[in-house]
């Protein structure tokens, strides 16, 4: 069975690409980092989902991504509430980590060298966060270019790197409609940017809006637990 | 006065970046990493450094590359000691670290996007380390071109990002030259991959004797404390 690095937040997007992931044929390698995120509820349901998708090999990497500042989700910076879908996504939102993907992907690169494996799966998106700039398409492509010529494999040309990307033209709601063909169970994940302690979702900021959205436009009842009781859009 | 970050491991050639990178009219912003390397006396080495080279601006940051293992530098794996030139740049090296540089330019062009900088500076090497894939010109192209999509500043066109790379078609006796002729004191700098819990090298390692011959190539004593008194070539 080939194996493949998933990149796992917890969140809805992430938990998707493992599920599609494994039904592609890939032993799942999970791993989830520690980076000084406000919102370490991320944590705790990226366990839940390796638990339940029976993921044999879970890293949690801890890097400080604090060190630099720069976003809401790592300073003090508030997160935003209440926007349109429209402002969100008018430009580049506070909770954008600099340069988080590539870092998040570089070591994905590190430990698929370490497995011997050749595969990276991220559930990266182009559509509801059209203003990451490294959730774009020719982000991804540049960056497996680089990783093509960045390991001992590359050069002893045994295999090279491929980065999957599965989400990354489809809209929310298209993303959970595949889940739950899949089955995912997504009362096991946490999306919100600004969660309270016991992992309960906000249901005001950008992420919870684009979720909800997600969940209504299938006509699915959002089984992760909110703040607010009957949190919808 | 413009800002660059200039990766600061503490050893010769990242030290002698920093001289080339202030040399050039920038102002240096240095950036280390513990990442559970074995020689922790890099950093003591680096923090010399930068109190030498008047760096008001440097970030240590901590990350764990030991989740992963796969290196001599970060595992239990002995460091090579004694070989000949010719059988290092036979093959990829157990000190090799999984995608370290890699890694390494990722946080830089994190803080460089927080700082506002479009300039990276890192000491990488082609013909000493002919080894290691993640020095070879062909990667550090690669992924300045990913850098270039990869952060907000690159998707509102403000500016674009460039990977210096001073030293990476010259020999180490070159680089020793290029450091002397700008006033670099190496009695600061730590190279050893096997260093004493005091900071003396080893004498013995691929970077050990390297250093040694390229010092010994310029007819100039390397001021740095070994653990053998008279180290040489």
């Amino acid at each position: 069975m080939k194996r493949a690095v998933v990149l796992l937040s917890g969140g809805l997007d992430s938990t998707t690409t493992l599920a599609i992931a494994q039904q592609n044929g890939f032993e799942a390698c999970a791993l989830s980092f520690s980076y000084g995120q406000r919102h370490e509820a991320e944590l705790t349901a990226a366990q839940r989902v390796v638990a339940k998708f029976n993921v044999r090999n879970h890293v949690i990497a801890t890097i400080d991504l604090r060190v630099f500042g720069g976003s809401a989700l790592t300073s003090d910076i508030d997160v935003p509430k209440g926007r349109s879908p429209e402002r969100m996504s008018a430009d580049i939102p506070v909770t954008y980590v600099p340069a988080r993907n590539t870092i998040f992907l570089s070591f994905a690169l590190a430990w698929a060298e370490v497995l011997g494996a050749a595969d990276i799966f991220i559930g990266v998106n182009a559509l509801d966060y059209s203003g990451y700039p490294d959730c774009r398409p020719e982000y991804i492509s540049a960056f497996e270019r680089m990783a093509r010529l960045a390991t001992k494999a590359a050069v002893e040309g045994r295999h090279t790197v491929s980065i999957h990307t599965p989400l990354i033209t489809l809209t929310k709601a298209q993303i959970i409609k595949r889940g739950a063909d899949l089955g995912v169970d997504y009362s096991l994940t946490c999306t919100c940017y600004d969660p309270s302690t016991n992992g309960e979702a906000c249901g005001e900021c950008d992420a919870c809006l684009l979720r909800l959205k997600g969940f209504a436009e299938n006509n699915i009842h959002d089984p992760a637990p909110y703040r607010r009781s009957g949190a919808t859009v």
